[in-house]
């Protein structure tokens, strides 16, 4: 039961990524094409990121064609009916946060794999949950959000710490993959719920910047 | 015969990448190093990404010193004569076109050596024709032109289904690679002579953005 | 003594590309996270593309956890002591240019040890010291600063090809290493204090650009 609702949270996670990556693409106005390759870089750059730093090679999309067609079928859906869908915001933001959990899980699971320090794994973690978007950023000649404002890296930081903690405890050896997830998914909405936000280096007047 | 005609081809493609970097750059005022490097990001960019994400390492510039040297002097030579160069964009097109169709079946039989997906071929092909253009862009600052007017990767996208098609069927094996060449450039040509483009997604009304 | 020598350089070098990282988000008002983010690409970049282009997997960061460490100490004492940091511009030149040098070696030698090209040793040598500081103007959505102004890729490409034009005459092979750090080190400072730059391919009539 756990492996398929790990399965399920991957697909859910790969989906809402894509969608997030069409919303991006459509508010730069980018035509059909630019708006899928969005899509996938937004869905697999954590990963690929990942993988070519480990060295694990060719990286997971291009071993698997499934994830190629969940992110296609689901950008094709977002683009045609994306006005409906920006309805479901916070069903997105449930799904988005359940893939952030996921894919840092993933990320840690790997970096353990192949031998590496605790510290390196939750780093692997983080890059994979939290990539995607940069690059989607940059590819956008955006500065990357999460470089700004939300707490998003942040809760796959924390997730990742409370794997290794637990793991060194010995306790709930096996569901530890589903606290993790469940961790950073809580800390996510809590964020969103509440706009939190990392304490700000530049003091309250933050007008100047705002006002150019 | 044919392997000479290839080769042939994959020098000018890979000149006439180097020179589209070149102006990119110069319109953005870089130095003269900047431009170098951005010729040759232009250049090797796409096939570097590709050797990356397939594992095929080290990746195939750094492998053979001959790509630099052509890339070096194509850039030299499109800095100095840069204005009298610019009397030739037809020629220029041309062998741009051809350059795409060539990379991009090279692309698609690295796939295909590797044993991967036809889906995954075709992606490997796309990326290896555009991603030089779409890295130098981001690198330029600018969103990636090919995201957002013109008819390229969809050429790669064709080419590359009409490749795996042919295949199925067994004919003309021997030059399949010719055909998908000539195929990615004919449609590269006739997209740039009627100014064909991606259907919008936005609507007629696009003043809006581009009153900004 | 030698290699005490040089652990220190990459130390101070590695401190001092973080420090430059933390410098260019704050510009750009990233939270801490991103301020974190750029410190460790700035400091990190370089390496890290070197090593994915020869496929020396996994990269180096990864496999060796005091980078990342001392990264995190000198990008959180930039973030705290900024201002007072700021008053010692000089000294951080001092390191960021025996950095750039020692990165540059490091890069040079890789290149040797995989058997590549000299021109291909002097690319990735050069990739290794400068594309950090690329991939932080790329990602806080700027124009990388070298291809703009500054002596400081070409410092580089100098210093290699002295590096291996000793290497040819067999001269000094022992301090091969610190000869081109001192070279490239020289060449940086002196293109510092007098504002030294490549030649301009725009006349001197820029003053159209500026204004906008």
């Amino acid at each position: 039961m756990k492996y398929e609702l790990l399965k399920m949270i991957d697909i859910l996670g790969t989906v809402s990524f894509a969608i997030s990556g069409v919303f991006a693409a459509m508010q730069k106005r980018l035509d059909v094409f630019g708006i899928l390759i969005i899509a996938f870089i937004t869905s697999i750059g954590g990963g690929t990121l990942r993988d070519l730093m480990i060295g694990d090679l060719p990286v997971s999309w291009i071993r698997n064609i499934n994830y190629s067609i969940i992110i296609f079928i689901s950008a094709v859906v977002a683009m045609v009916f994306n006005k409906t869908i920006k309805n479901f915001q916070n069903t997105l933001l449930v799904f988005d946060s359940l893939g952030l959990g996921f894919f840092t899980v993933l990320g840690i699971q790997k970096g353990i794999a192949f031998g590496l320090h605790p510290g390196i794994c939750i780093a692997l973690g983080t890059v994979t949950g939290c990539f995607g978007g940069v690059i989607r950023d940059i590819a956008l000649n955006n500065i990357p959000l999460i470089f700004q404002k939300e707490i998003y890296a942040t809760a796959c930081i924390i997730g990742g710490s409370i794997y290794f903690l637990l793991l060194k405890t010995g306790i709930n050896f096996d569901w530890l993959d589903v606290i993790c997830i469940t961790t950073i998914f809580l800390i996510r909405l809590v964020a969103v719920r509440y706009k939190l936000a990392l304490p700000s280096l530049y003091g309250n007047n933050t007008s100047e910047e705002e006002k150019l």
